[in-house]
């Protein structure tokens, strides 16, 4: 196995701390938060700097029908498939520096390592970004890469709208991101993207890096409960359809689920609930609240949307009406083996612990999967790994240590047969 | 015992539609909805017309220094304390045609029967209407009976101000309400109002009228719960500190009060809920809820808070924090057995069926009680008695039937020694 590779973490730093820069807003108490949602002119600006940084390592840069954006630094065998890394620039609007670009930027450093190590390699490496990963803009998340990878149909896609409805082929005009390639990718040998953990997870362990074994299932479902406005005084328990109680009791039902480990490594949570009229001395006639359940395994995520169902209808004998209405729903994405085996490697050949775990939010990763071996990196974020956020925050070193892996393993990939 | 009266039950009627054209506003779908709050220039219009009806029928009209308005029909006997009927015409922002207005106009066509049927009574009667009952605009309800009764001092009500900073003091002077009788009240021998349920009770058993024993104790809080936001995607339960599940299990809590029949007759309401950041994929870090305890017993309602208490103290092992405010709180207050007797008799002379029971919501009532021997006629609601909605409506037969009481009762304690 070769020596492991080291990148120019002062580099990559002065980079994301400049594409930060882009989109930048003032979030609060001197905070500085990154609005860089897909298409809009921030997002043109951080995409310019990208390739700005891209054209001046030497690399040659294309742009396909879906905005998508790659360069490829060559190998030595013409005909052998690429080895891929990429993540994604866009942001939702209240971001820190760090999701996504720290994918796309690690890249970047890792081709320009190679360069100036002077090491070449048999396949050829493509780095890039995808185009509105975040979903926030027109409303499907993972887009650039979905079409890429066959998921979605590009003439669907480019007639998304904004809230203002405009299109994605209009936006793409505009700011000149309508390019020439065909947005359908050509399968890669791997690929591999390193991100930011978004959660916990490492740094409840003291971890800095973790090998992501897959994507959860994402079941995410807005659920109306109508029941009867009445006065909270004169109203006894028995002439009342009370839509907020019924509420409370879909909550302690789901985390009931969660707790009984009847469906392994389940996941829910109820974020969002809005009680009507949401008078001190009213009963409320109407909750509705969302319920985001997660699963690595699609057997038990659908075995507990199905009780969570069965739940819901039983509340019915009480006079309740309940309405549901699915939001989200993705099967969970394993990832390859060997590419997960290729990251543990190269993290331990680069002296550092890690531990493998899934990753709860979704990624551009698990598009690539559909089409070719893929698996991830997970850099720590402190403050609980807080993120979609303007404390959104991982250290120098912890990027520096992510981007040394990305190269190590992007390299020993391209030299395989 | 005296034949039992009837009062101009037409007349009745007419006064309460036309009372309700004071204010009136479209609701939706061509409902007609009451919006008089306190001391607006609708309020006044509102109480010239009742003033000018009062006047017509030959009453002499005294305005206190709080705006209340009260109008005497004199007695035989100079020295005797009057019998009192009062209620409210101001309203909240969506009322309907009879909360308040049905008492106000019932005691009129109480005093006016007596003069049509040349009755006359040992004591005199004393009609009217109370300023801001409902308390939405300046932010104490039953405001004008509670400073006529010495719960509140005149002082402190007359510099409450409504959203615009405006106190009540300069309204009661813009509108000419400000009068010059002393507002504290002297006691009366005995007072009586009628009103409608604002609640599905007697219509739930097809009564038309009930005889309320007192009004239930008030408890409102506002609980602030405080945990951490998370993501829903990545984040085990172990590391969560879910304010919104922690609301739940105080919702289903509080029902558990109510059903477990420890505090008798207990009745609990979540009406209001609000969960931050209220995001699909983020666990909740702050949930704020009201939570309104009745009882008509103070020492369970008071026993009911003390364990709600201890609930949410519990919730801190749990890592979140629990801040309580408190909004409102009344004590019971017990109806004088003797005029309940009053009412009973008259109802069953009247030939109608009846059932005791207890007020959910406040009443002026409730502030005469502390002066004088006090109880109450309630008036089926029809819609489960809904109330503070446009929707709100008691038949003509329901409100005359109520009215023949009031008349009936008013005269025999007016009689009395």
């Amino acid at each position: 196995m070769d020596t492991p590779l080291h990148i120019n973490g002062e580099r990559l730093w002065s980079r994301l701390m400049e594409l930060a820069e882009v989109g930048e807003y003032d979030a609060h108490s001197g905070l500085r938060g990154v609005n860089r949602l897909a298409l809009t002119d921030a997002d043109s600006a951080g995409r310019q700097l990208v390739v700005g940084w891209m054209r001046a390592a030497g690399l040659a840069v294309r742009v396909d029908a879906m905005g998508n954006v790659f360069a490829r630094r060559g190998g030595t065998d013409p005909d052998a498939a690429p080895v891929m890394s990429a993540s994604h620039i866009d942001s939702v609007a209240t971001a820190g520096a760090f999701d996504g670009c720290l994918g796309v930027l690690a890249a970047l450093e890792a081709v320009q390592a190679l360069d100036e190590l002077a090491l070449s390699t048999r396949r050829p490496i493509d780095i890039g970004f995808f185009t509105e990963e975040e979903g926030v803009r027109f409303g499907t998340d993972m887009l650039g890469s979905a079409v890429a990878c066959g998921r979605i149909d590009i003439a669907h896609a480019h007639a998304l709208t904004d809230a203002e409805g405009t299109t994605l082929a209009a936006e793409l005009a505009r700011t000149g991101w309508n390019g020439t390639h065909p947005a359908q990718l050509e399968p890669p040998h791997a690929y591999v993207e390193c991100h930011i953990e978004q959660g916990p997870v490492l740094a409840a362990e003291g971890l800095t890096l973790g090998v992501v074994t897959g994507v959860q299932g994402i079941s995410w479902q807005e659920v109306t409960i109508e029941g009867r406005s009445a006065h909270a005084g004169t109203t006894p328990t028995e002439l009342r359809r009370d839509a907020g109680l019924a509420a409370a009791r879909v909550i302690t039902h789901v985390q009931e689920l969660v707790d009984s480990r009847r469906y392994g490594e389940l996941r829910g949570t109820i974020g969002q609930l809005r009680l009507a009229p949401g008078l001190t001395n009213v009963v409320a006639h109407q909750a509705i609240l969302t319920v985001d359940l997660r699963n690595p395994d699609e057997e038990a995520l659908s075995a507990a949307e199905g009780e969570l169902a069965a739940y819901l209808k039983s509340l019915e004998e009480a006079g309740l009406t309940v309405r549901t209405k699915r939001m989200a729903r993705t099967a969970p994405v394993p990832f390859d083996e060997g590419v997960q085996k290729a990251i543990a490697q190269a993290i331990e050949d680069l002296g550092h612990e890690f531990r493998h775990l899934i990753s709860g939010a979704g990624h551009d990763a698990q598009e690539v999967a559909a089409i070719a071996p893929t698996a991830m990196i997970f850099v720590r974020g402190e403050y609980d790994g807080i993120s979609h956020n303007p404390r959104e925050y991982s250290t120098p070193e912890a990027c520096h240590a992510g981007a040394d892996v990305l190269a190590t393993v992007l390299y020993r990939l391209a030299n395989e047969d």
